[in-house]
């Protein structure tokens, strides 16, 4: 930093929301008074959102003759839900029963409190421990197939995660997916491109949203939610409340580097394209209190040469990570425990990236041992784009390809096998972990950038999932919410497979008390 | 954790906003159009708050020819900043240059992103170093009277903060504000008790304020902002604008809360009673974006037995802390380098105050050692309420007096002193800082608890002190915000000595801007 030049100074201040030029869709909108307004439809309640907390909210809420709409701005359902890998965490669950494994809601919240850096909110966490087994039976009950074992998820003391099996978020989202359009005939809907734009108030309540149909999400823009004016706008009413269940913005280019001004607009997340902060900060304008909404969770094992989550976290992690380095390129050293916490890794790749913009580390091991203990078809996967995994000869050839002194790689690569040998390394990598590197090669090769995967914060809930107001520390009437799009749960970090728990208890109490 | 019972559940889960019975003064209020309002009063400017921020802006902006009106909520002027130690980073000063310190703006930027845990936005730092001397001598202009060097803080890479000769921060406030009084003819005034409630926008435009006259703050509420009732409501015009120059929160029971759980509800701040956050969430409900608001700074050295900053802290950071140790009650075990920085510190009591709830920890040194460094006035003023320090003629009574294990304290004490002796301290406390504890007494005793000393986040301002909105990612049309209402110069952690440099330089700019 000692020798920033201006230019880069200047580089470095693209948090200037001046260097912006946005039109302004929005410019003079804000919550629209009930007063006057026609409205377009009536529903009982109105869902924002497709994931795993709008149907749970959703199916719950029908389940007591309410008819529901869910509207999902994207053309395809579930949002990062259906991406997401799967497990769910269930403290004390039958399945840990029958295997004899022993936990308790103490340890689980003990756990998560760890993660979270102990600034969690307590009652949520209560609440997803008090709740984790109804909302197991809720998903048995809507078609949801677990597999008959616990996995043991990082930072867990016990294997507690519910796996789908298909290890797949759309384990989930299908079947609940299906049972909603089911629902068809008792008057309830599912409306795909169709954007939620702002609430409809009376007084302090919520009482409907105002939409645009025919929406077309546009990935290329800086802002969708600023700058698309796709679509026909219209004005629903919501009798009995509104759930938002809009997810996390991982992928809104000025509101997360507002919050962590690291992150460079052109890395993407691991997140689909349409998670952005639109809903959450018009929330704010009502006066929905923001929670701990700068904690952003970064995977460390990311690559910036494919979109979204793509193949190189497997291939880093159980892959070059574990069987090779992770190496600066200015100077051809290591520069962190290429197998600590993804935070502490995530910071190292930062520093890097904040001196030097573009100068992305890599990851490389010998091609014996590189993928060992992979698929096939993973492996071919991540071959086959031919941008994300670099095939080079010899350490000479990394140095050339990715701008590596020679010299102090080769010395690094050197220093690392001796550490090996001597079961010490100068990082502190687990011993188990260790293991020569063929300095001949040839060598797989991956470039690295922390990407945003999931953010902590959000609206204030209450046990009811109700949102509560800064205007008066109480629930808004009318206006629950319920996922990625509160904050509290999860603290400064969320443990692994906790989010679909926080989504599917707060959905499903969001839908019994709407 | 692992043990904890239901009732300890419901005390940790007091988050819960549903706990809280507040009667909603401003349950319905919401952003006033300024269709058909009838002003009391027309202002060119309107500031809120009588800080270092609120006094560089009306100052400035009162130079230009405006009328200025300050309001200010309590009965005292200068917030926090009256309070302040005085110290005011400016790097490569005059003052540096003549005692032969070399600085730089690199370094100086360098040094606070550090700190800062690389989240501080880049354009922000980059305004308070090119603008350091202008405020510098806008300072002098205005009676500021400086010491003829300056002073070297922790974190900082060299000496650069301007110390006032009266080492405080009224020797900025008091002279600024005689200044300002003498405004009076040409139509400028500070209001004393005048509550700012609510804005007034035409659009998107602010134009003017709603206020309360005659309020008389209670720190006996819960929450001032949302419970206190007081005062006679006025609608003024500011037809240039209105400057945001509120504060921090740290004394906010509710806001600080939903941040940082771990602070407890009858722990005091550092902050005087009036740093609550009513008017920086008045300013998110018009759309301004909220910035890195859950990083809240801790003074890890404050004790739960005096109200406010105290003199606890000198006793502790140059008393016990050095010449003596801490320990955790349930053990009388240490659990910290006493010396270690304040995040750690913090973190390490907050452990302690979650698990046990009232069980502050202790730090004691010997009576000859204690306080040798001190002066007679401050050891005195310690002494004084007969609480905030514990007299004990040897460690049997501060373990029957504080409820430690008697053993395992002395123990402690052996142990530490063992360490002392080798040159190497378990929690790697500076060599240079070691010194051995008579076991034989007598003590001087403090109790310990971290107390929220500055809110790190808040609004996002652009470089001309523009409030920016998250409805366009442009400035909010009238609207401006200088010092600790703002989020993002020093990202994660404040470095000791630039809140003072923040808060000129962009209440300087607002008053220039607008």
């Amino acid at each position: 930093m000692k020798n920033l030049s201006r230019r880069e100074m200047l580089k470095m201040s693209m948090v200037g929301a001046s260097a912006l030029a946005l039109s302004a869709v929005n410019a003079n909108a804000s919550a629209v008074d009930a007063k006057g307004v026609k409205f377009d439809e009536e529903w009982d309640v109105i869902v924002i959102g497709s994931g795993f907390a709008g149907l749970a909210a959703a199916l719950t809420s029908a389940k007591k003759g309410n008819k529901v709409l869910i509207l999902e701005k994207m053309g395809r359902i579930g949002g990062n839900s259906v991406i997401n890998g799967g497990g769910m965490s269930v403290c004390a669950n039958p399945v840990q029963a029958k295997t004899g494994i022993k936990d308790s809601k103490e340890l689980f919240i003990a756990d998560c409190m760890k993660a979270g850096l102990g600034i969690n909110h307590p009652e949520l966490l209560n609440a997803i421990a008090d709740r984790g087994i109804d909302a197991l039976n809720f998903l048995i009950e809507n078609g949801v197939q677990f597999k008959e074992h616990c996995a043991h998820f990082g930072g867990h003391t016990v294997a507690r995660s519910m796996l789908t099996t298909n290890d797949s978020g759309s384990g989930y989202i299908q079947p609940m997916l299906e049972k909603f359009e089911a629902l068809k005939d008792s008057g309830c809907e599912l409306r795909r491109r169709a954007k939620f734009d702002d609430f409809v108030m009376e007084g302090d309540r919520v009482v409907g949203v105002v939409i645009r149909e025919e929406y077309k999400f546009d990935s290329k823009l800086y802002s969708d939610d600023l700058e698309n004016t796709s679509g026909t706008k219209k004005t629903l009413k919501a009798k009995k409340g509104v759930v938002l269940a809009s997810g996390g913005f991982s992928n809104d280019k000025a509101f997360r580097k507002l919050q962590d001004p690291r992150i460079p607009d052109d890395v993407d997340a691991t997140n689909h394209a349409g998670a952005t902060a639109g809903a959450l900060l018009k929330a704010f304008e009502i006066g929905a209190y923001p929670v701990q909404i700068d904690w952003i969770q970064f995977g460390p094992w990311a690559s910036p040469d494919e979109k979204g989550f793509g193949t190189g976290p497997i291939l880093t992690q159980q892959g070059t990570f574990k069987y090779g380095i992770a190496v600066d390129v200015r100077n051809g050293k290591r520069f962190m425990n290429e197998l600590a916490d993804r935070k502490t890794r995530a910071d190292a790749e930062f520093k890097i990236l904040r001196e030097a913009p573009g100068k992305y580390p890599i990851t490389f091991a010998d091609t014996k041992m590189a993928f060992k203990d992979l698929s096939e078809d993973v492996i071919q996967k991540g071959l086959a784009s031919g941008k994300l995994v670099g095939e080079c000869a010899n350490l000479d050839e990394i140095a050339s390809k990715y701008g590596v002194p020679a010299d102090a790689l080769k010395e690094t690569v050197k220093k690392y096998n001796e550490g090996v040998r001597a079961k010490k390394d100068e990082f502190g990598k687990q011993e188990s972990a260790l293991s020569e590197i063929n300095e001949a090669g040839p060598f797989y090769v991956i470039r690295l950038s922390p990407k945003p995967h999931h953010t902590m914060g959000g609206l204030k809930i209450n046990e009811k999932a109700e949102v509560i107001s800064a205007k008066t520390n109480k629930a808004i009437p009318g206006l629950y919410a319920a996922g990625e799009v509160t904050g509290g749960t999860h603290g400064a970090s969320r443990l692994g497979t906790v989010a679909i728990t926080d989504c599917i208890v707060f959905g499903m109490i969001a839908g019994e008390n709407i």
